[in-house]
């Protein structure tokens, strides 16, 4: 038996005990450590995804756990190890599939929303979602690789170097992740937020960050570049003016990642993309290489996971959880879910 | 004394015979043969360019013509030589031509619009600004040089490769041109275009033209592509509708080029953006090399310029050579300015 959270609908979470679902052939059985709670996590309690999570449906995507359990024909692992999971399944036969592109596959399911997810003790998927975690990183600091993972796609797509000026719109948990691993590449980092708590958090990170209430971006990246501007900005508010905000920002042949989820056409100053040759990039998910080097950056404390992680509550607690998450204020809250210790 | 076409403002422009420009140091006087009318130029008769133009003003950057008279300290250039002219003129200091963008430089003015162009028998501009045609090519084709080279710039910043599926959306003379340059470098490429005068021409040069009004350019797509979409979509139309068609079209990873001008914000389905892993690229004039692929283009006869002229007509029928291009139904049309037969 294990215990595991479930989201029933109309914004409630019940929890209770199951039997564990064995693993068959190719797949494995997790002890599950930890699993942070994510935006998308959020959209769900919102019913948000109900057309895509089939209630009674234990969510959850970011976690850190040990292997406990091998099905038929898994090599490469042995119980115990600790891991976490790259939580996407492709189909393999799709256009984007066979271009390489499975990650952005046409008929793409996220594990932890399409199917379920790890805000339980026990949780099975297939042995190639795994990845390894290096000895002696802390299970906590793991549950982070799957966020991170998501930050790391999105620097690579932004074709950031070092030396250049980069411009994070929305200071969340996303991107502060942004913010760090951009600054773990060697850029100058400058985040833009409205929320005085996160801003207070992206400060304590030792970051810049610019209240749009107060202080004009597009001034402020004007003296900050010299009047070159931004070589990158990351969008990541998914608002409408953080769009009208974020080509304001861009340096010549700058590039605009597109991070957060716009769910209605946004207006773009495209006379703009034009006269400067901006580019504006899309981002979405995460490749095995984005997960290699989480692991990496993490490891070395290049993405400060202590500094992240809010508040660590028990399984029986996750109503509470995301409250506190609701409320705002925290960037990072696990769940301790028992497994793997 | 030199025959010019002079924009007076209020729709209006007026035939002189004026003296000549000596060229100053680092200067070359022009005898011009060809003049082709652009876009650019219709907007300037509608008025839209006022601000930038001060009247009266001798416009025109399309054009092909033979070195009259060197300026002093001008080498590298023969009176009689065959030319063309990049018509930019940058500043060499701000942040963009320190980064060696001189193309987008921040304080970029275009010759023929900003300063005089080249509606007259003798034009005198910055030596650095000429482009050497291959003996035995046509000044008349030469006279499309320019917007092959717009075409050839909109192409390379695509990426586009042999194999590739694109589209073209809008089949005016800039749409053709991508259409032209895109088939050369091995693509598949189809043409979307509402004006069936245009689709004629569009077919006539070899290409497929999907009709918007009688078919889902979409539908079109999907099926032309086995359900991956298009690698490269060319936004041409600079409508609204066009950039609602263009996203929509796009294979995972695809490229929208932005070559129309927009004159106001377009609604842009920024979920697409992200969900497909999109880019939007902004693509502005040339380079030049972009100039040079034009040229051995132009001279292999795979940007078809025969078959692109509609029209020669004497500069002193100016007026009505804009009045032609505004009715519709033609492609390109030079004016004959005389010189450097
Ligand atoms: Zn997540
Ligand atoms: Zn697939
Ligand atoms: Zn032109
Ligand atoms: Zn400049």
């Amino acid at each position: 038996m294990t215990q595991a959270a479930l989201y029933v609908g109309d914004r409630t979470f019940t929890v209770e005990e199951r039997p564990a679902v064995p693993p068959g052939p190719g797949e494995v059985r997790i002890a599950v450590a930890y699993t942070g709670i994510c935006g998308t996590d959020l959209h769900v309690l919102h019913g948000a995804m109900d057309h895509r999570v089939s209630v009674p449906a234990v969510i959850g995507h970011e976690m850190a756990g040990r292997v406990a359990e091998l099905g038929a024909g898994v090599t490469g692992w042995r119980v115990g190890d600790a891991v976490t999971v790259m939580p996407l399944a492709w189909c393999g036969r799709c256009p984007a599939c066979r271009a390489g592109n499975q990650h952005v596959c046409h008929r793409l399911t996220f594990i932890g929303v399409d199917s379920p997810g790890a805000m339980q003790g026990s949780w099975t998927v297939p042995a190639e979602t795994l990845v390894g975690l290096p000895e002696g990183m802390s299970l906590r600091h793991g549950a982070l690789i799957e966020p991170t993972a998501v930050a790391v796609h999105d620097v690579r797509r932004s074709r950031l170097a070092a030396g250049e000026h980069a411009v994070v719109i929305g200071a969340g948990p996303v991107g502060l992740l942004i913010a760090c691993v951009a600054r773990s590449v060697g850029a100058a980092v400058v985040l833009v937020e409205l929320d005085p708590h996160r801003r207070d958090v992206a400060a304590k990170l030792g970051f810049t960050v610019v209240d749009p209430a107060t202080t004009d971006p597009a001034d402020f990246v004007d003296g900050w570049t010299g009047g070159a501007g931004a070589a990158v900005v990351f969008e990541v508010s998914g608002s409408a003016g953080g769009v009208r905000t974020a080509t304001g920002l861009l340096a010549v042949r700058g590039r605009l990642v597109v991070v957060g989820i716009h769910p209605v056409p946004r207006e773009v100053d495209l006379h703009r993309v034009f006269w400067r040759e901006l580019e504006i990039v899309g981002a979405r998910v995460y490749r095995r290489d984005d997960f290699t080097e989480a692991v990496r950056l993490l490891a070395a404390g290049e993405a400060p996971a202590a500094d992240l992680i809010s508040a660590v509550v028990p399984l029986s607690d996750v109503a509470g959880a995301f409250d506190a998450l609701e409320r705002g204020g925290v960037v990072k809250i696990l769940i301790d879910c028992g497994g793997g210790r």
